[in-house]
């Protein structure tokens, strides 16, 4: 035998939809019965992260009965790896690997390395494994593990070539997206395989769930060539030939061996025979469907709204269109991701709202080809203020009456979501929302937060791409061009309020996504630096309750980063 | 030498407020200049829990900066006990004790149990420490640990007499409050004291932080016997005089012992010498300012509201009054928390208003002595209507309808917070927000929820307490009375889309506090059932849009209680 065939399945799995879930990965896998290897991502049954469910002893029992009662419908003589949570046997809960041969499961692996940074809360759930775990089948030695424990220093890659002299080892992860994660996971790997001279098979789970973009972007790593890779963003199945002749051992091991491996505390190894299933290997496939940065954003944001949208039950959206470059974006990408059919746009006209902003929000309608309304606001903000005279009397137009407007373009795009069951999705970028340029219950309100990681310089970026993609002035180049304005009073201009953008997007880098010190701000005078960092702390309360959205920056608002609303800390004022 | 003095200082820090932190614990520790030991709670410096801050380098390098620059201001010849976040010889991060003599740090220890489950999440900031400290000054011996270390199984109590014997052990925390929660500690602690024979003292802080209150209540445990304690909910010195003849061994330690000690693994002891500086005990004093459970949770919420209207730079307040109870506790709390020159009232009656509850928002506004305006918003609905209908037609009334009127009274509160600088306290109940019975962007739309964590049946005991201990209707009785009503269409009873509120708040504690499985559910029939456990579900999204409130129940909504979003589980569904 020559050539064994794996499959990795990377699935889009919805948390907490056992029975779905379960059918789905049966059908993946009744599509791969000539494979020896058929992989799963880490929690396939669960999805992931299915957070505090995992209190819930009944939900761990419901995956572990949705686990058993299918064991018979996978396809036989085929190795299936499949991540699922589960209690161990002291009825702990740890982040499970089970391998399925022929209705039977063979070995389990427990998860090890716990991430409890960033976006992840592990050891809030899971007791770590305690045992490195090994098959031999026939000549070839696998190992298999879980997402984190390849990613550290100390990594189950190098320790399985080195205790078992694994070959193949098999990661099944659940690793989130932000950007050049790719490239930054093969990075890593690389160093690890290239060192052992071992195959890796990196499974990684697809979809979007709240905050996070799983990538998918599996994988097969020989040494340091990618010799197979799935697609970015999409489920996929990647099939891969591997020569395992070349792999072989002198000898096979005894049972003698393998009874010496299972003596070194932590370690696990089982032998098992299954037939060989392949012969004849076709060459290996590396789906590379993204080209630029730009894309790979654009492509995680579709996903990213596509997958908030259908998983929530939701079939349209609708979008407060302003014409200004936030809003047309944020319509721009959902009426590719949901169709036009899906989005409904309206534009909320105030006094303050130039022509051109109104123009450029129709224009941009007719372009997408959504259904579109314009709403002037002017007497409903009238009724307010009429309402409001005597107790505001001749107090000057301030904060008050420019949030009411936004709040009222909240209330109608709601009251829409209410009547026709459409979700609001918001169009605030992260630039604004670092320093609060935005009205809570106002343009804050809705329910997915598509640009809320992308800086404003960023979201020009990716307007730019689109157009040039699709050849076409989908964004109007007017609204590209246009100064940012929240237009709620005379002349009203961002940069006024702020620092110039491609400034406050330097700095949210840098104090936001890396904690830098007060050394690295030389690029702003001391009284911008002073107004945008006690901006940053005192707008906590409103990013608190800002709408989830998608992650894709090494640091996100939302659980990416934890911060206490009361907060005197100030970098500045301890000088 | 009979006797020793102890001070415990439980000081209501600030996050982040080094400065002020600082000068407090001086200021505290100035006034207890004749106690042998002086001890102030968990991370005084940087306030408790400093959350993400903890990420930043120069956070941490100011901390210490802190405590560096203020060693030589503590009261001379006194042990000074306190806790601080510091970096460890290997640069990571550590929650840390320092003990101070004659301004040098004599000794550190770093918390070795660090929890992470509830609202904590100490292993995503901290390294843990390796090792238990001890301190022999003349015959008595102590150890000292932080908050978790004496709360886990296997923990320092025990393991401090045992390796040591320690007659004194001294535990510094920053533990936050529950109902019962002070009797919870002594009935743990006291095994431990007991069992090993030995004195516990307890310093905890005091304080409102977001979402967290620390109730102060720090004692000393004499064995089983409580010989001090502190008052709940409020900043306090508990002086302690401990005979410590009763306590002496028959010898000094000599220094070989002490380096036997210090060979154990895991183990730090030294020897100190100081004079003693007490002569005249007083006797001990127990402060007991709370009988009964209503009145506990009456004084938490008044510090709530209190710490995170005032750290958060407000001074007044405004809560919208609907003659409902909600918001009839809300606004009682806030005027006896706040003084009632700092608390404004408004009420919004709609067509659907009836006559009584209109009538008995003025009157709780009179009893109140507070501020109050009443806004119809009968005009600015029909506005809204009149700009809708040309997309709405003849649809029927709706949801969207009800939430409309909601809406439009939040942003009429919102409007008075941003015209006058008041801070909106919101004043939904817990049994609301488990099953979304509240409008977002409506009466959810606030900065503090001071209910959120309150189940309906006990806002009316509170209610009742109130009048009860004030000994005038307060509140006015046809408020308890009447039957809850969202008043949002004609002749609305919450009960009518709810199950009655005993029943609900029955199942909100076993479903959200006890994660109980479906077997617990008899007292519900299955329609009701399967309705409450949706409606958990996909109401999720506007809890994690609602605003911060007091914890105040084993489990709170916000970060005691983590829930995707996007979620298909269903214990009914599933089976």
């Amino acid at each position: 035998m020559d050539y064994i065939k794996v499959s990795i399945c990377q699935i889009n799995s919805i948390i907490g939809d056992l029975k779905n879930n379960i059918k789905k990965i049966i059908d993946f896998a009744n599509n791969c019965k000539d494979s020896d290897f058929i992989v799963f991502p880490e929690l396939s049954i669960s999805g992931y992260p299915p957070e505090d469910l995992l209190f819930k002893k009944h939900f761990i029992e419901d995956c572990k009965k949705t686990l058993k009662l299918n064991l018979n419908k996978f396809p036989s003589d085929s190795f299936i790896l499949i991540g699922h949570p589960d209690f161990n046997k002291n009825d702990e809960v740890v982040n499970r690997l089970s391998i399925i041969l022929n209705g039977k499961i063979i070995s389990q692996y427990d998860k090890i390395n716990l991430p409890n940074y960033s976006v992840f809360d592990e050891k809030r759930y899971f007791k770590e494994g305690d045992s490195i775990k090994s098959i031999w089948w026939d000549k070839i030695n696998f190992s298999f593990n879980i997402c984190e424990d390849i990613w550290v220093e100390d990594n189950l890659i190098t320790a399985s070539k080195k205790l078992f002299l694994s070959d193949i080892i098999f990661n099944i992860s659940a690793s989130p997206y932000h950007i050049n994660k790719h490239e930054e996971r093969i990075k890593i790997f690389s160093k690890y395989t290239k060192e052992n001279n071992c195959i890796l098979v990196y499974c990684n789970l697809v979809g979007g769930q709240d905050e996070l973009i799983f990538d998918g972007n599996s994988f097969v790593l020989k040494g340091d060539e990618i010799i197979a890779k799935g697609k970015s963003f999409e489920e996929d199945i990647v099939d891969v030939y591997i020569n395992v002749k070349e792999l072989f051992k002198e000898y096979e091991y005894s049972e003698f061996e393998i009874e010496k491996f299972n003596k070194i505390k932590k370690t696990a190894a089982i032998k098992v025979n299954k037939p060989y299933k392949m012969n004849k290997p076709k060459k290996n496939i590396c789906n590379v469907n993204i080209h630029s940065e730009e894309e790979e954003i654009f492509e995680a944001l579709k996903l990213a709204v596509k997958d908030y949208v259908h998983k929530n039950g939701f079939k349209k959206v609708i979008v407060g269109i302003s014409g200004g470059i936030d809003s047309a974006l944020t319509a721009t990408i959902c009426t590719l991701s949901l169709g036009k059919e899906n989005v409904v746009g309206i534009s909320m006209p105030s006094h303050f709202t130039s022509s051109e902003t109104k123009s450029d929000a129709r224009i941009l309608a007719e372009n997408l080809g959504i259904e579109f309304y314009e709403i002037p606001i002017a007497n409903i903000f009238q009724t307010y203020l009429n309402q409001l005279e005597p107790y505001f009397k001749d107090l000057p137009f301030n904060v008050a009456e420019e949030n009411l407007q936004a709040r009222i373009r909240g209330n109608i795009l709601m009251a829409f979501s209410n009547k026709f069951g459409y979700l609001v999705i918001t169009t605030g970028n992260k630039s604004e929302l670092t320093v609060g340029y935005a009205t809570i219950y106002g343009d804050m309100a809705g329910g997915f937060a598509l640009l809320k990681d992308v800086p404003k310089m960023l979201v020009y970026k990716i307007a730019k791409f689109i157009n040039k993609k699709y050849k076409k002035e989908i964004i109007p180049n007017s609204t590209i061009e246009r100064a940012p304005s929240a237009e709620l009073r005379p002349n009203q201009k961002d940069e006024d309020s702020l620092v110039p953008y491609p400034l406050l997007d330097k700095f949210l880098k840098l104090f936001i996504e890396e904690d830098k010190d007060l050394n690295y701000f030389d690029f702003l005078n001391e009284k911008d630096l002073k107004k945008l960092i006690r901006l940053v702390y005192i707008n906590e309360y409103k990013r608190r309750q800002a709408p989830v959205g998608p992650k894709i920056t090494k640091r996100a608002f939302g659980k990416d980063r934890r911060y206490p609303i009361t907060n005197h800390y100030n970098e500045i004022y301890y000088r």
